[in-house]
């Protein structure tokens, strides 16, 4: 799989001014070579200026030629990078002009997948690369470049060694003594330190949450009866018209979303079909689609007005009561944390942002600054927990089992080396590197 | 305006491997350090790793820096590229920080705007490159690449060299004789240079309507009476489902157009609403768009079968016939030139095809390698073919005004000057550039 050379396109197709295509394996520079006609040498890292030519040698365009020498490149190979110009016809004739000298188009992530294979960076670092790009607020786009950085690494690193650590003391002890007349202070100094560990690890699996919600965002569902003004509110939170809106009741039938961003949380707010007595098929289908909505709701603004009653069978869910139209009703008393709005007249929407930003930050509040990014990650740490408890429960015991005990430890050892993907399986990485982008 | 330092993204804005951004101006080098919180010099053309930080001091992301110095760069001022990862939040972060460092925005065009103004490129080669950027196709994005090379500006340069000399020859004979009497050859020759000349002109006026195709496309207008199959046939000649089609007459409404590439040429194809009585306003104003569209056609389809009539009132169009529902009515004897099928079927859509092929290489055949890009180079040519006739029948007179011919031929000079944007208002600038995209 190595031995070929791929390249893909590595900045968005489309028209601008300079379009990146990148190769990648043992052929990049013959063919970039090729491409160009030219026999003069790819100087490394040096940009340079060269002509390129389809099949019947008509000059497609002057591009620019970077060569990275593997291991020092993105994916550990030899890679060249051919800036053209930004249009989709030219990438798309350098593309199919390359794989008609030998290359091949690359597989979603394959570039990533190539740098974690020969070394570069370890599978946790792959993994942020790609929820890197896909990075819905610049807030976050930090913090997963602190983890490409290798800071979670660096704390599953610790974790490891101390197990690595422990589990070396317990053979040795092992080793020095014929019976099981181990040092008296060995099961007292195991014990802590698998339970200092376990709650590391704890620790860190508390921290997936917050990772989910950075990379998949908060779902805030706008919901009450039909009329509330729901659409508008909608509206006015985004500063937009995203919604249609009418004043006859029952105008929003299906399900509407639109991204915003709050506290540098990626946000998705969800308008709904207003909840009464439908009237037909329709309606009915937009009602249980809202309700579906609800129950998937991080949290639900419960929206009514003067003339419509709040919803008030949500149960379970972080909620926001919104009193709507205080432009013509007055505002009723309010529970705390709730607000009152006039949405089609702009008042009061910077203070109900406000309470939902606190809402969404403290679903998110982390003393860690990394976090999980992948239930991968999440499920080697929950195993890794596990052999650790029984680690502990076979060290607890009167009569202790310290050879059960030290294989729990290198079963949870083996935990972390699959999260850090020391070992891994090829289904595993199709997983991790299908949901990147091609080119990446 | 050239004093300052601006910045861009040079790749379109989206989730990708990779995204450019790219400064140019004097303060580049120093902006590119600060951004990176480094001392290190930026070697020229080597790409360089550095950290890019935020204002605060955290880490936005890893960035490879290249250095183009001026005037071996793009704009012929100091250029940095920082490629950093195709995330929009963490090039909206690099820019805004690039900005509060004090670089300033680019406007559209402004980069190609500087590189014409630092005399990188002239005003031919500017144009072609914004129009090489937008082609719609591989094909004409290869002409422009020539255009681009020069070769159009070197056509003008040709006749502009040889205008000169018959300017210089006239000025020697003015200075050489004392009365009107010059040599006797010189106004055989000087008519025949300017005939030849002006044919020169004439021939590049001509490839005008040629480059106008190549970069607005050729307009394919389908038409005929409701229910002639008129959306099915679009949507076979596209291969996709663009038109909402039912078997109801009157399906569409409004006109509906989508791009197609054929013979290398872009072909906006537009389906129309069927013409006849308008049952209301609605459709009224559909068989008014219909007709609007019909008049703006550069080929029009006229579409019928064995249910509908041809309309026939299409004069001083090129027309092609279609027969369409071949697979329930039996075709007719159709005029030369016209062609069967069965939209629903695919059956015949190749053929017709190549009919509107056939039609749009006649409409863009030209014996040059080369054609005119903009209205304004159009304009320039002919007031350059202006003066040149006008220095032609200054000679032809029995009595040969050659102070006044020489004039012309002056002026028929400063026309190609203005073709080449030697000499240039800044309202033509701003015209020229208003049309880019901001990066370029």
């Amino acid at each position: 799989m190595l031995g070929d050379t791929i390249v893909a396109r590595a900045t968005p197709r489309g028209f601008s001014s300079v379009s990146v295509i990148r190769l990648s394996g043992p052929g990049s520079v013959e063919l970039a070579k090729k491409i160009a006609r030219t026999k003069a040498n790819l100087t490394v890292r040096v940009a340079t200026l060269f002509p390129v030519f389809s099949s019947d040698g008509i000059k497609i365009d002057s591009a620019v030629f970077t060569f990275f020498k593997g291991p020092k490149s993105y994916t550990g190979e030899d890679v060249v990078e051919i800036s053209c110009h930004g249009n989709p016809f030219i990438g798309d004739s350098v593309i199919n002009r390359l794989c008609e000298l030998g290359a091949r188009t690359a597989e979603p992530g394959e570039y990533t997948k190539r740098a974690f294979l020969s070394g570069k960076i370890d599978l946790v670092q792959a993994e942020s690369i790609g929820l890197l790009i896909s990075s819905r607020s610049s807030e976050i786009a930090k913090k997963q470049s602190m983890i490409l950085d290798g800071h979670l690494s660096k704390s599953i690193e610790i974790l490891r060694a101390s197990l690595l650590k422990a589990l070396a003391n317990l053979e040795f002890e092992f080793d020095m003594s014929e019976d099981e007349n181990l040092r008296p202070s060995l099961k007292k100094d195991l014990f802590k330190l698998l339970k200092n560990n376990g709650l590391s690890v704890e620790d860190l699996l508390s921290t997936y949450s917050e990772g989910r919600v950075y990379n998949e965002g908060i779902r805030v569902v706008l919901c009450g009866q039909p009329n509330a003004g729901k659409s508008t509110l909608m509206n006015a939170l985004l500063g937009v018209n995203r919604s249609i809106i009418s004043p006859v009741p029952g105008t929003t039938r299906d399900t509407i979303t639109s991204d915003l961003v709050l506290g540098g949380v990626p946000i998705t707010l969800v308008d709904t079909a207003g909840i009464d007595s439908p009237e037909n098929q329709i309606e009915a289908e937009g009602i249980t689609r809202a309700k579906t909505e609800i129950e998937n709701a991080d949290i639900v603004l419960s929206v009514f007005s003067g003339d419509t009653k709040a919803i008030d069978y949500i149960e379970d869910k972080e909620q926001i009561t919104v009193f709507n139209k205080v432009d013509k009703y007055p505002s009723p008393n309010l529970p705390l944390g709730s607000c009152s709005v006039s949405a089609i007249k702009n008042k009061g929407i910077d203070s109900l942002k406000k309470l939902i930003e606190k809402k969404v930050l403290s679903i998110t509040l982390n003393s860690n600054d990394v976090f999980l990014n992948t239930i991968r990650q999440k499920n080697s740490l929950t195993n890794c927990l596990r052999f650790l408890k029984k680690a502990s429960s076979n060290i607890e015991k009167s009569e202790p089992l310290y050879e059960l005990a030290a294989a729990d430890i290198r079963s949870s050892i083996d935990c972390l080396e699959v999260f850090l993907g020391k070992t891994t399986t090829e289904e595993v990485l199709s997983e991790v590197f299908s949901g990147f982008c091609v080119g990446k």
